[in-house]
């Protein structure tokens, strides 16, 4: 017999059907036991007058008659005449899958994952992310921009900074990506419009609720820009598609954590971070440290801000300071302290980073030689910008950090299969 | 005035717009001046009654009115009035980006990669990459399969085998993923089908024309299978639409390439490995060596044979001996010195190779004694098999090998944008 998807059921009443799933819920009331089946498709109640000798987890396969009951989850169930235990489990779960696991530990959560993501609720925020991998390769691709896939293993850590992982090469010395920042300028000369999905590598000693050591980056490029506004502009329009098909397709994931889809405005709110301080520091008595350009607790701030002055989750911060922004970022020429540099605050949290590039070699050799950034190691880079590279900008964002405040999740670890930080190397 | 898209200049005719792009080849004729211009969306001719100040692979914006003209490629021309130069080329290209670049040496092609990747002929390669890695990603949802991305870093050089690139992790030893392998199939267990599209790292130490340090790979999982066949057929069924995609959309990029699109059949011819090299000895006078499972001459003589037998560029070779496969290969109950592992063989190389996994944990700890692989560093892998993990499979495709062997390039490094070596690291 055919196998059935739990989810084609309703399509199949009063026929005898097989389907295939793992059993997530079992109980008995009044002599007559109901076995949960979940499959990749969907969840069913099936029926026994007989008690079976099936247990919680297990992998069966079932026949039965399909029926509608208005009493089951879905409105369907089957009655089971025939069941066999593909796979058995031989140790008790560490947890009650078919009750509320999310309000466990994080850490026994993670520490038994491979079995935590067995549970619907864990699965709907893969689910979730799913829908997020699918909506960003959509809409770039119906805004122009070609899927590429830049090299993780680096000849030196190109960007600077201290936090590169280092991989022994061969006989040399190679560094894991901390983005694919160079490699998707070089292609903005070649396509002109790309974007990446892909793995970066941050080395982060720190223990927060927000670093990874490991993530996954929605990167894109754009060339022939007539400013940092054009890239702000295209990324509130992804932005709008995305979240417009995680509200639509994630109903039921989204249910199933309380949660609620932002609405992107048209237009998203817009200060300069300069003005933004100053606004936080009058209206909220919080003064963000000279030290920094922003701290967490003034992305909250900004955020709420947000919230009461254009009821948005969402605002674009600007101009941020050159001190604080790598040496590949535009210099406002009104003001070279400041940045054509950008982040777009989403629920108290930096969503994304992004900017007008320096495009002209001269100009990106000197502010070089201003930040101290030495040319070793970044030949090839500025090579490129010798043979006419157009004005450009782009942007980053944290695919994890979006979904963990979409759903409103504790910690960036809960939207990761499996996480890793300066403790956490396995499963 | 706003932008217009080359590929929208149809839609245009008569009317005076800006165009902004790439000047790819120039030329005078009897006083007047040509100028191809590429945009993202495509390449169009300008015409001008006076010289312009401007040069081969300058980024530019020009104005003018917008004509038909059967002469000029794609039948439409511009009749310029202003050009603006964005930014200047100030150096000479190391070749003629008007001629055909693709005869040239691949170390200069690679050496000057960031401008290489300029050629409409290279850029037709990433291009059609593009369209295979939204095909995928089509394709995969359409089947049920989620998306998702697993860690990169591993605690332990986990499938056994020496080819691991070593990182500092902290003050840990960490090691780059081989292969999503060992998460997928866990995934297995918590959504069933699950499909990966990232990178893989292999530390091989070889100069082939077919081997790649850094590369990406398609793979997927998928349970409750009846069988290994359940799994070819699903690939099957995959490589029709994802072929049937790239015909369709990458019509002139392989039209650049004089390449065509394999026909994938319906069924793709199988046979066992075993038979196969019979056959090879007997048709071809050729003998595997003793020591492999097959060699590239070998598989080279397969796919001859498909193409002679069976009229067709694809053929699963099935039955991989166990000895040469890895320890989560089932093993074939009717001839234990054989498994349900496969390959596929298009057009004389491995695209794929897949198999049917061990799913009940005592079979799986008694394959990995009998093979001498150490659980150490494997328990969170192996303990998931305690919980009952459902009859299942999959497959790992070599995405730049897939572009390789459909365009006829001479080596897969031409299909990644900055490929990695044992020499090579940059750009």
């Amino acid at each position: 017999m055919e196998r059935t998807l739990i989810s084609q059921v309703s399509q199949n009443i009063n026929k005898e059907i097989l389907i295939k799933g793992r059993v997530i819920n079992l109980r008995k009331m009044g002599g007559i036991s109901f076995a949960l089946i979940q499959d990749y498709s969907g969840v069913i109640q099936t029926v026994w007058e007989k008690e079976k000798e099936i247990k919680m987890g297990d992998a069966v396969e079932v026949k039965g008659s399909a029926r509608q009951d208005e009493r089951a989850k879905g409105g369907y169930e089957i009655v089971g005449s025939e069941i066999k235990v593909l796979a058995a489990s031989i140790e008790e779960y560490p947890f009650d899958l078919s009750k509320n696991i999310l309000n466990l530990q994080l850490t026994t959560l993670l520490d038994n994952r491979t079995l935590s993501l067995r549970h619907p609720s864990v699965q709907a925020i893969f689910k979730l992310y799913n829908i997020l991998l699918q909506g960003y390769e959509r809409v770039m691709r119906q805004e122009g921009f070609s899927e590429i896939k830049t090299p993780k293993l680096l000849g030196a850590a190109s960007e600077g900074g201290a936090n590169f992982f280092k991989v022994q090469y061969y006989d040399k010395s190679a560094y894991l990506a901390q983005s694919p920042q160079l490699y998707k300028q070089i292609m903005v000369g070649a396509l002109e419009r790309v974007f990446e999905i892909g793995s970066v590598f941050r080395a982060e000693p720190s223990f927060t609720t927000r670093h990874l050591s490991e993530y996954i980056s929605l990167d894109a490029e754009m060339g022939f820009i007539a400013g940092w506004h054009d890239v702000t502009a295209m990324l509130t329009k992804i932005l709008r598609e995305v979240f417009g098909l995680l509200a639509r397709e994630g109903a039921e994931y989204l249910k199933l954590h309380n949660a609620e889809i932002s609405q992107v405005p048209e237009e998203i709110p817009h200060l300069k971070l300069a003005e933004m301080k100053k606004i936080i520091a009058k209206k909220y008595k919080y003064n963000v440290s000279e030290d920094t350009d922003i701290d967490p607790e003034g992305e909250r701030l900004a955020s709420q801000y947000a919230k009461e002055e254009f009821n948005s989750d969402f605002i674009f911060l600007t101009h941020y300071p050159w001190a604080h922004r790598p040496f590949y970022t535009m210099p406002d020429p009104e003001n070279s302290q400041d940045t054509y540099g950008f982040d777009l605050i989403f629920k108290g949290v930096e969503l994304v980073t992004g900017s007008q590039r320096i495009h002209l070699y001269k100009q990106l050799v000197d502010n070089m030689k201003k930040k101290g950034v030495k040319p070793a190691g970044l030949e090839f880079y500025l090579e490129v910008f010798k043979f006419a590279m157009p004005p450009h900008g782009g942007w980053a964002i944290g695919s994890e950090r979006l979904i963990q405040q979409v759903l409103g999740l504790k910690n960036v670890k809960e939207a990761v299969l499996f996480p890793r930080d300066v403790k956490r190397l396995s499963p």
